[in-house]
């Protein structure tokens, strides 16, 4: 991985993270040592799980954090003090980070992400981790999403013309980790060493006088990956007609075309249309792959109405994770000098857990998710024996025995980066492991079933002690 | 405007631009002329117009756009020729760029930005320009809906952390171009020169012992510029009281409260139940600033229930253009060596216009926006007498006389910007402006009444014999 895009990550923050670090400081608070949990409320995309994605780019952000000499004066003329701007020139991020595995499974008020610092550095951090965490979380998600609709069909991300420009450059390596076979990316090719693959526009074609000549061409100077887009003037009757002539000159050669590509019209009807003409021309190893604003969901009706295609090439909603755009992704303080702290609020759903926690998964006798466990820095499995329900205590799960893991790790320590780095593909390598371990009812896309995440009885009465002080105030 | 987003434009890129490129050098077409259009299909939002953006990102990144040799080295590994590659050592943008500017209101079909040079460049081009005016225009638009339905009362944006990862420096642009009073995003100000905010997020109010505390130390160190978020345990109850002791504490040494935040809860209820507690304690002017997952009919559905907000802070909606999260702007070749050029396809929507054309906006009597017109480059108003209907030719629009303009302009020409350089917040005014001039029914957010756009009686012609020929094949 090359470090191209973490220039000026001190400043890529929301300016109240710097006015109350100001604060901190001035309140005799800087040496303050907290913990804040990065978790997420809703699976996105009504779905049943998230994909988690973004820990390495973060992890290199951490690792660059500074303010240069051009940053600080700039923050001088936004009213922070001449004596805080000190404070900021010798400024690293020197905090530990606790972290899930890129590639890992995670379900809604996990704590994904644990940051230990002082007040100053966790909170100066926050806005650099939610936005590199949530969105390449969100699109790992959608990427994998597309992977089950595709049942074992490779498909390719074109979507950087539609990506949030420079964010285009995460948004590819986040579909390759759930799943695209390549980018057509090329900027996500060379920083991240993923696969970048691509085949012809309209406008090839139209820049010849004939669609034939176009396609005969391309097929001279690219003979290995010829994939022939048959839809600039009209697929059944000119695009495909055109592309059996060249499949054929190209075998008289020796060679063979690889596919051809729709990229309009009913992709289910022509692709039936267009298979019955290559197969009946002999061309039956001849790809069909298809393009056109798809998704999950097209992609799944596309299979279900036995439509002809081979492989995918999808852009602006794999890269953009429409419909949601988002995940709400929160970083939220969780403990204070050895206090544990909640956030009450008005809307019930936006209760914090209190204290320093940990994050543990058990699996049934199949060795499959069974449920994810919360539980306190000094409580274990078997010191707690159970977890309950969030939402109704009273429910409780036996755990105690259960095989478990718990799923964060020290990856980031002292100016350091831990965690070991891998290549995208191997992330989605891990994914695919651990997409076995999941029931298959939580990766249905209709009402999938939810799955269970309890807290351990410390962190319960933890809660309630908290509620309890803030309601006789 | 800083110039610190543009590294590697040369590689931010969509393969097929590489592959076709190298095609069209072996093909002997490297020095053939040609113009591209860019424009947009839909209007996002199911609203009645875009606000265009990004030109200036845009022009920088033509600017810059060349290749090092570790790209090089790079794009070697990819599979493209030593030759090619050699061609692009030295390769420059060098193409004209014509283009409307940044802030106009546009319409579906209109050519917006037109680009002509060899097909080499025009092509390589391709994804860079859809990539940054695609996102900056949706976020543009967006941000103008939500200034339309906030009626003048400010907004700031506040997306950075649900903002797509680098993407989050243009989203933070656009919205200040489409009508943001500040943003939170501080790499924002220091590129664009554009005004930074922020209040204080809730983990401030949880670190101190109690609310009242942690009021009371950021109203010390941030005395003319307190806001205080009152939801972390109690809004009514809690909040608002701790609010009304430090206002009356700052009174007494010559302060004033600046305003609280709402984030949580109903905002319409508790902003009156705030409002009225604020206003018994003497505190009219204390203000009321509300967040929490905003978008332009929530501002508009508030207003409509009377809630007393002064101001708004707006974030995942509008740096991430939900639900549209993408415009669908494309890229699409108009002529080659003086010959047009015409995409037929399978979908009637998806044809294009061919060669090489011009936009004019007439207006009526009041200088209100009456029609626009597409225009072949050799055609006038005058010479014309009137525009017709793309889809039904027979209905026809007399233009001849009317006061008219035209709306694209030489920016960019043999490696130079020609655009003037504008702020953001002139940007802004520029929209202000036209917005007067658009009739108040494009502006409604259901069903708005649909801006006429016709095309001369060159364009139909042209796209006529063009369709003949193809049904001729």
């Amino acid at each position: 991985m090359k470090n191209i895009t973490n220039k000026h990550v001190g400043l890529y923050t929301d300016f109240y993270e710097l006015s109350m670090a100001q604060g901190f400081y001035f309140a005799g608070k800087k040496e303050e040592q907290v913990v804040f949990d990065y978790f997420y409320r809703t699976n996105p995309f009504e779905g049943g799980f998230l994909v988690f994605a973004g820990l390495a780019d973060l992890l290199h952000a951490l690792k660059e954090f500074r303010y240069s000499q051009s940053e600080l004066d700039y923050l001088a003329q936004t009213g922070l003090s001449p004596e805080f701007i000190t404070y900021l020139e010798n400024f690293r991020f020197k905090g530990k980070v606790w972290s899930v595995r890129e590639g890992e499974i995670l379900f809604p008020h996990e704590p994904i992400v644990r940051v230990e610092g002082n007040i100053i550095e966790a909170q100066l951090v926050e806005t650099l981790l939610l936005n590199i965490l949530n969105f390449e979380s969100l699109i790992a998600t959608k990427a994998f999403r597309i992977k089950l609709a595709a049942k074992g069909k490779p498909f390719a991300d074109f979507g950087l013309r539609r990506a949030h420009s420079a964010g285009g450059i995460h948004a590819s390596r986040a579909t390759v980790i759930g799943g695209a076979s390549s980018t057509s990316n090329v900027l996500a090719g060379f920083v991240y060493d993923i696969p970048v693959s691509g085949t012809m526009a309209h406008s090839w074609v139209q820049s010849f006088d004939s669609e034939l000549e176009a396609f005969r061409a391309y097929a001279k100077f690219n003979p290995h990956t010829t994939i022939l887009l048959v839809d600039t003037y009209d697929t059944l009757n000119s695009g495909i007609p055109n592309a059996i002539t060249i499949a054929k000159e190209m075998a008289a050669n020796g060679l063979s075309l690889k596919g051809v590509r729709l990229d309009s019209g009913d992709l289910a009807y022509l692709s039936k249309k267009a298979r019955a003409k290559l197969d009946c021309a002999g061309l039956k190893e001849v790809q069909i792959i298809a393009s056109n604003q798809l998704n999950e969901n097209v992609v799944k009706s596309l299979d279900e109405q036995g439509a002809k295609i081979d492989g995918f090439g999808i852009g602006t909603e794999l890269v953009t994770g429409k419909p949601d755009s988002a995940l709400d992704g929160v970083y939220k303080l969780a403990e204070c000098n050895g206090i544990p702290r909640m956030k009450i609020s008005e809307n019930i759903e936006k209760l914090t857990l209190p204290g320093k926690k940990k994050l543990y998964r058990f699996y049934d006798e199949e060795d499959k998710f069974y449920r994810d466990g919360i539980l306190l820095d000094n409580e274990t499995p078997e010191s707690c024996g159970y977890i309950v329900n969030p939402a109704f205590p009273e429910k409780k799960s036996y755990i105690g025995e259960l095989k478990s893991e718990e799923l964060q790790k020290l990856v980031f320590d002292n100016g350091n980066i831990l965690a070991e780095a891998l290549n995208p593909m191997e992330i989605h390598q891990y994914l695919l492991r651990r997409a076995e371990q999941l029931p298959d009812e939580h990766k249905r896309f209709i009402m999938p079933h939810i799955y269970k995440v309890g807290i351990s009885p410390g962190v319960l009465e933890l809660r309630n002690q908290l509620i309890a002080k803030y309601d006789k105030k």
